[in-house]
C-alpha cells in the first residue's frame, strides 16, 4: 500500500508534492471532488490525493447566476475545507503526463506521483463553432476558472448589447439573469426552431420562450450565425439570412468538448467528441484508471447508444460508481438518462429521459400521457401554480421513457420522481398506482396528482386499443 | 349491459335514481370520485352511478386549513361539475341495505338501483377514545360533512382555550392553523411521547414541536387525558396526572374506524377496526362487489401485516386498482407503504414507510444513513434553507425501508422520490447513484444531494462492516 508523505520528509514547503498515493484524482471539479471525498470515506486507510489545475474551483451549476442572484464569483466557490476536514491532500498543478507503466503522473514542472489508482475527471471544454470573427475581443465562452469567469463579469457588466449564441441551459440561464437585474439588451440566437428543444417538447419549449420574452430577451430561434462582425473588438453578429445584430458582448453556449488529450497521450482509448472510453463499472482500458465526469464517454440509459449528456449530476453518480469499483466490482452504471430542471421567469421546468420527438426519432411507438393540475388543493391556497406533467412511454411495454414538467418550484423535485420511475422502468399501469404523499400545501390533490394522473391517461389509451 | 336511464323515462325529477347501473359506486370522497371518474374513463360505454350521502362533498386534506388559510367551508369543496363533465350519474341518499343475491343496493326511502359491478367506498369516522365526559358539549370531532364543518368552525371562532386530544398530523395542523390566524389558546395532549411519533423518529418530532412551540402552541406529550369536566358545556379537560386545563372547546383527533355496517349486514367479510376485506385486487368476498378507502381493509407493504395507515393518496391508488379489475385482474395492491407530508412553522416535513424505530420494532436489522445539506446552491441563493434526509435500510438486503426528510417546501416531493425509491425496493447502493436533475435555484448542489448522500452513508457503513 502506498503511504502519504510524512511529516518532515524533503519537500518544497509551497508546492508539497507526495511521491506517491494511493488513490491519484486528476480535476477538482464535481467528478473530482466527489471521487475523492467519497473515497476518502470508503477506504479511509489509503492516501487520497487530488490534483487541479484551478485554485479554488467555481460551482459549475452557480455560473449563470453569477451577474445578479449570487454576484461575485468568489461567492460561488466549492469550500477548499470540505477536501482538509475529509483528509484529502490538495496538490496544484498541471499534469503533463501518465507514465503507465510506472504508474506515475508526471507534473508540468517535475515531479512525478505514484498510484495505486488513478482517476481521470478532467472535465470538458466550451467550444467555439467554426464561425468567422469568433476570435475578436469580447467574444466569450464559459470557461470554469475563477479569473476567466470574473473577465468575463467584468465585461459583461460593462455591456449594452449582448449575444447569446445558443439557447440550451446555459443561453437561457444567462440570458434571463442579465435581463432581471439589468436593462441591457440580450439576444439569444438560437439554429434549432425552440430554445432548450433537446430537453423539451414543443409546448414547454414555448412557455420557456414566452417567460424569456416577457423578460425582455429577444429570441431568434432557427437562425444560423454566419458571422461575428467588428474590428479588433466585436461590433455585431451577422444571421445566415442576413440580419445584422448590434453587439459589444457575444457568449457562445453552443456545448462543450471532454479534455482527452492527457488520456489519449497515454494511449487510453478516447475521442476527442465522445470521451474516454470507460466500461460500465467506469474503468478505462487500463484497470488501474478510471474516467468520470465530463471527460468520460457516455452511454444513454435507454438503448445504449453514445450519448453526449454531460451535466454536473450525471458526472457525481459516475464519481460514487467509481468509488465503488476502485478495487473490486461492486456497481455498474446503468447508462445516462438526463435529467434537467430549469426556473425560466416565474415558471420551473424539468425533464428526465427522453421526449417525445426523441423518442419516435429513435425508433420508439410511444404512447403520450398527460395532466395538468394545481400544486396546491383546494386551489384556493396562497401560492397556487398550475403544474403540467407530459409522460412519455414506450407502447408495447407500457415502460416509461421520459416526462417533462413545468410550473412551481417543487417541478424541481417532481422530475426526480419521474427519473426514479425511469431508472426502475416502471409501467404506466405502475406508475398510476404510485402511492405519493400529498398536502394542501405542498402538492396536487391526491385524486389530481400530475405523475398518477398523467400515467393513468395513457395506461387507459392502452387499455381502449388493447 | 346496464344502461343509464334514458330521457323521458318516468322517475321522481327530484330526485331521479336509475333502476340499473354497470358500475355503482358508494361514496363521494376521495376515493368514491376517484373511482366513478376513472372507471367512466376506462368503460366508457358503461353506466356509473356515484350514490353519496354528504352533498357537496369536502376536500378532506383542506379541512385543517379551513379556519384561515382557506377561510370557510364552501372554499373546500369537491367540484361536483367534475363528475358532470365526466358523466357520472350522481344520486343522493342513503343505502341501507345491498341485496347481493339480486345484485341490488336499497336506499333508505324505497328505490333499489341494480348493479352489475359495485364499488364501497363508504369511508371512516373519527373516533372518540372511552374517555368520560366526552358527551359534552363542544367536544368535537372532525365530520367530513359541510354542515358538520361549519357547526365546528363556527364553535372554534368563538372559543378561547382550545384543548386538542391527539398529536397526530390533524391535531398538529390544526393547532398551527389556530395560532397562526388567532391568539387563542391553544394545547395539544399527545399520549406518545412526541407529537407525530408514529410517522417520525425522534429529532424530526423534536423539531416540528418546537416549531409549534414558536407558534405558541402549549404541547403535552407523554400524558392521558382522564376526563372531560365541565357541566353540559364542556369546562377543562383532566389529564391522568392532575393536571387539569381550562378548555371551553375540545377536538379529539385519535384517529377514525372504517365504516363497515353495510358490508357486515350484507354478509361480507369485514372488521369493525380492520375494515372490509379485499384481497390484491381490491375485491371483497363478493366477486362482484369492490372496496377502496378508508373503509377497506390494508396490508402493509413491508411484510404484508395489517395496516392501519388511512391516507387520501392512499385512497386513489386503491379506487385506481380497483377500477383496473373491475373486468378482470390487471393490477395488484402492493400493500401500503404510507406516505405523508405537512408544514409546521417554516419546517416541512415528510415521511414514507417505516421509521427506524418501528423498523426495529418490526424485528428488522436497520441500517441508517443520513444527510443534510442547503436546498439551494451555493447557499448565497435567496430562499435557502438547510434540509435534512434520514433514510432507513434492512442491512441484509440493502434495501430501504423508509425515508424522512424536513426542510423547505421541496420536501413535499421529495419524499415522494423516497416513496418510489422504496416501491422499486431500491438498496443503499442504487439510491446513492441516483440520477438526479439538480439546480441551484431549486435543489441542494448535485454533490450534496440529500437522498444520493444518505444512501451513500449507508452504503459506506455496510461496506465497512461486510
Amino acid at each position: 500500500m502506498y503511504c502519504n508523505p510524512k511529516e518532515g520528509d524533503e519537500m518544497n514547503e509551497d508546492f508539497p508534492v507526495p511521491e506517491a498515493a494511493d488513490i491519484v484524482v486528476l480535476g477538482g471539479s464535481v467528478a473530482g471532488l466527489t471521487t475523492a471525498t467519497v473515497a476518502k470515506r470508503y477506504y479511509p486507510d489509503k492516501g487520497v490525493v487530488l490534483i487541479r489545475r484551478d485554485s479554488p474551483v467555481p460551482i459549475p451549476c452557480g455560473i449563470p447566476y453569477l451577474f445578479g442572484t449570487i454576484g461575485a464569483v468568489e461567492r460561488n466557490l466549492v469550500p477548499d475545507a470540505v477536501l482538509d476536514f475529509e483528509g484529502i491532500e490538495l496538490v496544484e498543478g498541471e499534469v503533463t503526463a501518465i507514465d503507465r507503466e510506472a504508474r506515475k503522473v508526471i507534473l508540468s514542472d517535475g515531479p512525478a506521483i505514484a498510484y495505486e489508482r488513478l482517476v481521470l475527471a478532467t472535465g470538458s471544454t466550451a467550444t467555439i463553432p467554426p464561425i468567422p470573427g469568433a476570435d475578436r475581443k469580447n467574444v466569450f465562452t464559459i470557461r470554469k476558472n475563477p479569473e476567466a469567469l470574473a473577465e468575463f463579469l467584468a465585461a459583461l457588466k460593462a455591456a449594452e448589447d449582448v449575444v447569446i449564441i445558443g439557447g440550451g441551459f446555459i443561453g437561457v440561464e444567462f440570458a434571463e439573469e442579465i435581463r432581471r437585474y439589468s436593462e441591457k439588451n440580450v439576444t439569444i440566437v438560437e439554429v434549432l426552431p425552440h430554445c432548450l428543444a433537446l430537453s423539451f417538447d414543443e409546448p414547454f419549449c414555448i412557455a420557456a420562450e414566452k417567460e424569456l420574452t416577457a423578460a425582455g430577451v429577444k429570441l431568434l430561434t432557427g437562425q444560423k450565425v454566419a458571422e461575428i462582425t467588428g474590428g479588433e473588438e466585436v461590433a455585431g453578429v451577422r444571421l445566415s439570412g442576413g440580419e445584422e445584430l448590434k453587439a459589444d458582448l457575444v457568449l457562445v453556449a453552443a456545448g462543450v468538448r471532454p479534455n482527452v488529450e492527457l488520456a489519449i497521450q497515454a494511449g487510453l482509448r478516447a475521442d476527442p467528441v465522445a470521451g474516454i472510453w470507460v466500461d460500465r463499472t467506469m474503468r478505462t482500458e487500463d484497470g488501474n484508471i478510471f474516467a468520470c465526469g465530463d471527460c468520460a464517454a457516455k452511454i444513454s440509459f435507454f438503448k445504449g447508444k453514445p450519448s453526449h449528456t454531460r451535466l454536473a449530476s450525471v458526472a457525481t453518480m459516475e464519481a460514487r460508481t467509481v468509488v465503488a469499483n476502485l478495487y473490486g466490482v461492486r456497481r455498474e452504471n446503468p447508462g445516462v438518462i438526463g435529467v434537467v430542471s430549469t426556473v425560466v421567469g416565474k415558471l420551473t421546468l424539468a425533464a428526465a429521459g427522453l421526449t417525445e420527438e426523441l423518442a419516435r426519432r429513435e425508433g420508439y411507438a410511444v404512447l403520450v400521457g398527460e395532466a395538468s393540475s394545481p400544486n396546491r388543493h383546494p386551489k384556493v391556497i396562497p401560492g397556487v401554480k398550475e403544474t403540467k406533467v407530459k409522460l412519455v412511454f414506450e407502447k408495447h411495454s407500457g415502460r416509461i421513457l421520459g416526462g417533462q414538467a413545468m410550473g412551481g418550484e417543487s417541478v424541481g423535485e417532481l422530475v426526480n420522481v419521474i427519473a426514479a420511475c425511469i431508472l426502475n422502468r416502471m409501467t404506466h399501469d405502475q406508475i398510476a398506482s404510485f402511492q405519493m404523499g400529498t398536502h394542501p400545501l405542498l402538492t396536487a390533490a391526491p385524486t389530481n396528482y400530475y405523475l398518477t394522473v398523467a400515467a393513468e391517461s395513457a395506461a387507459q389509451k392502452a387499455f381502449a386499443t388493447r
